[in-house]
């Protein structure tokens, strides 16, 4: 942590800085240059926050050199965290592909579906039983009655299950039905929520909130891997831009080789959300992955024009096929392991 | 809601997308242009999402022309609302002034800077006692203790309180203790708290999310208001945009006229949220009053160097005197009726 | 300036590193901590690309901790720059309003407003005789014509011009009409034309980009400073956001006190392009000159719906009378200089 | 273009509006709703400007169903424009890579880089010799000398140049020595310099603004377009959004399909500048391609830490002949004809 002090500053001021910084827990360290004294802070600083700094008067800057977060940082397991989800593995060289409807609208549909994705190398699948709507007057999802429904999909298909809570009634309701919970972007700083998430044992999908920034995000991953659930898997959907003409969102990719040189978690990437329209999601979805996504979540329905949620992006079957092919193309190109097979031992126990 | 068909559109997928409007509620008009063929849809169509008419393939765009907010509407009570808190007036030509410490730190603090800002002329106490930090590793507030020490400070000054939940067992706790309840700009899209709002019958001061458009925010405040609470206040507390080095948000006051044209919800300004940095406060309190906003939030603290969270962004109470006397300076000069005392009548019962 | 080393570098690195620091002209002071080694770099070193160090591999981070723009620094000027044009101040206590229509259309036209604006209080004429057009086929402005017009009315009302180059020919077309040369938003970083304004001896308004950070905007004004000319009247002129549904952009009141901290040159606000409708134009006039700024400039027009550019956002001659009556009243609040009468010796030589 | 009416709007003003929308050269035609009123302008309407309508104090809003830009517009080149560069095709399913240093430093510096960048398989040579630079204190370029410094090195390996002009004495002097020209992203609304790229025949590589929308970028291409040069090249260099600490700018991959589906124009992708690191430029590199990019546009450097400028983002060679192996592959994968040989057929001459 460096303190930058402003010209002019009173000798006796500084005194009490350097006392403040010794309270803190750190070291001071004083430079004095002909037109700037800065303090260099040694010692275990990540506790102390900037703001103790910044509202003594003589004080021009407060920089911290290291890093906020610390069990999401990338030193702690340098080689990138494996995620199992029932024999899926996301994370390191492994690739997969989650698909499904946005939401769950009836048995037939999604179980229709479900089956058509994993025909064509879907490992996991995806479909929202409760909705995060802008609108209170808009369709909510089906609620318990869509995890049912998720549940028999699975138990058919042999996949695993991805489903969006919205709050902690929802995430005890998810526990016996589905795999992997996804907490959307409008929730990535419910910091309640986070950590009861920190002490539950089950896969979580942290969506990043539409304008948060990496260090947000890590540290909302923080939450939970400081309440003790180490599986968290972050999910790029998309952030807020001052163009929306064109597409809802602004797939961020740089985000994916950030996020891989500061982290160890996996990283998802959401053409879906993150462009809003069909005829982007494939070229993004490809895109994704050369980016160096582990793994993809797609949005894919049958009768588009019937679905209650998000129909414009969804992707029919037969693009979902063609996508497919060329996912595993390039994947062998950049050397992804793409899983389109999946051991179904324990699934049906 | 005004729906563009592409050119070289089947005839026959016109006949389909008319009938699909109609069993939507909606009623169709079509108007033939020599490029151009667009439907006019008349009707309830508030209910319609745009999303039903995206996904046919002919369709090149759907605009609605009614605003998706009703209740929160203008149209509703034109004049504008008006929420009154223990004889506090928030709303039409009635200004007045929140203050306090950023958290309920201790008893002696909090009763010393409600003390010193209800001599200033503020009407209402703000201070944190659930605290929503980005980082697992700080300070989270003192909870219920901190809403006992609130409640002490109301009696004794006389003023009522607005203090922030961050959950619904927040919510229920608070219900005996605080006057108006928070809801911080990362729980505005939390929709599962939210409808839990529109049930309970207390004012809501509900902060614009970090990026949330206007319509957004509006469609939040309609959750509340569709659940059956009307008391509904909106406070801008700045926006994230590209440039964060000399200020942590953009205090967006171009949206307080704006409000002020679309809904009859009363309008708060937090400069110091707004700015982060004690030196803009003062000038954007004044402009955000000039404006035409109803009331500001404040952040005082008499001890910055030991505030436990945002000390650089809290006035000094010498400060917050001088900003006062300008406040009722400038309200005298645009007609604003500015509330320093206020009735204490059933307070002490 | 600050470099961070990371953790792990070799010592040998290191030593190329402070050799090469002491060739660029800084002194290097090496603090070496148990986890993290930095290097706090006296000296001159404000020409010293940060982009030197970030190069060696075990370099984390490099930070200045003074700042880029030296001319334009408020230490040069702590009590701030005044510019008189022909009488005018703009800047310190000052305050005044320029006002006019977006575009010269006519002599009667331009005459007609410009005589109205004077009579109620504006002592700047504004009119676009160039106009910056996002489309080819949009009217381009009336050129040396316009610019006949508005000598004409300079003439009859004794009241200064500013109007816009949008490049060197415009500008020397200018040096005999106009008394304050506009850079428009677009041009902000059009580095040769800046250098070309640095060679002139008139005052220019420079309008900040449309998402141009303070000090991206400060090192504009540096290149004309630097060129010698030290008449730079900065302009906040609105910035780009994610909300564009109900304003055209997002004037950022926050700049007006950062500037104001910051650097010693004027401070315009332009309600009439910061917001883009009328309604919304007199609430941001009278909060911008709260904020602190020194000067307004509003677009007026008598007959919008006839307005050959931005009629949307001109203000009718009536609400500009309402308008000044209010800012006169707040400008007495605050403590501001209104100037509303000029002398008008000089101009008629 | 459609005209939404205010509720409760008198007769006699729609006849006004109805009559201005014929003198404008457009077809009124009223919808009658039981709420609101709309009318459907029909005609040519691309050159009626929207500010007309919204001036009419009854209207709510103004809508435009078609795209203001036509010459840029997919439909007037349904296939795609390619633009023949000395043998190099850009566009359609042609795809190459150009690459050099960001700046031109030397005789020595250049030749070499351009014979490695040859080597691995680049067909374009980049250098900039006029560096735009955010400090007037900053390296600017070598000028002229820098032109024939790039002519030497296009001699040699018979490769095309493409280079940056500032100002409309850089786009003359560079007709003799740069095959193509480009526009930087803070030129992008250079109004007067984008008429007179209008009037010559050679190619443009026209730089997205760090804030511009899709449609504002095709509205300067058309600009070019429009003036008579129809060989424009679209580059997207990153964006500026809310989060700059790990990546200087936002590479907006979601425009390359948008683009695709917008314009026929060919659409090259800088992941230099997009990006600002050299970690993240290999990874973002591929996923321009994946996107659908017709080129990419990288700066490559062997002796980065003593680059005058934009050093931390260059590509080693050796980096580059890893990016150039998978490029090709992953190409393969996707069925986009790369060249990484051209002829040298006239360069000789």
């Amino acid at each position: 942590m460096i303190v930058v002090v402003k010209k002019g500053y009173k000798k006796e001021n500084i005194q009490t800085l350097l006392k403040k910084i010794e309270e803190l827990g750190g070291h001071p360290h004083v430079v004095e240059g002909k037109e700037q004294l800065t303090v260099s802070v040694l010692g275990k600083t990540e506790k102390i926050s900037l703001k103790y700094f910044e509202v003594f008067p003589e004080i021009e800057n407060v920089m911290r050199i290291s890093k906020p977060f610390k069990l999401a940082s990338k030193d702690v397991i340098p080689e990138g965290t494996v995620i199992d989800v029932k024999g899926v593995h996301i994370g390191q060289n492994n690739f997969c592909v989650m698909a499904g409807p946005c939401s769950v609208e009836s048995e037939d549909q999604t179980l229709r579906i479900a089956r058509a994705v994993k025909k064509m190398g879907a490992t996991v699948i995806r479909g929202g039983a409760f909705k995060p709507r802008s609108s209170p007057y808009s369709f909510q999802g089906l609620g318990k009655k869509g995890l049912e429904i998720l549940q028999m999909a699975s138990r058919e298909t042999g996949l695993p299950i991805v489903s969006e809570a919205m709050d902690l009634d929802g995430v005890e309701m998810m526990m016996d039905y589905v795999d992997i919970i996804q907490i959307g972007a409008r929730n990535m700083q419910n910091f309640a929520l986070l950590k009861e998430l920190g002490k539950i044992d089950k896969p979580i999908l942290l969506k990043r909130g539409m304008s948060a920034t990496v260090e947000e995000w890590l540290m909302s991953a923080e939450y939970i891997l400081a309440g003790g659930n180490h599986k968290v898997i972050l999910c790029e959907r998309g952030i807020r831009t001052f163009d929306t003409q064109y597409s809802r969102n602004t797939l961020d990719l740089n985000i994916v080789p950030i996020l891989k040189s500061l982290t160890h978690l996996p990283v998802v990437v959401d053409p879906s959300h993150g462009t809003g329209f069909r005829h982007l999601v494939s070229p993004m979805a490809i895109a994704g992955m050369a980016a160096g996504a582990d793994a993809l979540i797609i949005e894919v329905h049958d009768k588009p024009a019937e679905a209650l949620s998000d129909g414009p992006q969804a992707l029919l079957p037969s693009d979902f096929e063609v996508l497919m092919s060329k996912l595993e193309k390039v994947g062998e190109a950049i050397g992804k392991t793409f899983q389109t097979e999946i051991s179904k031992k324990g699934i049906a126990s």
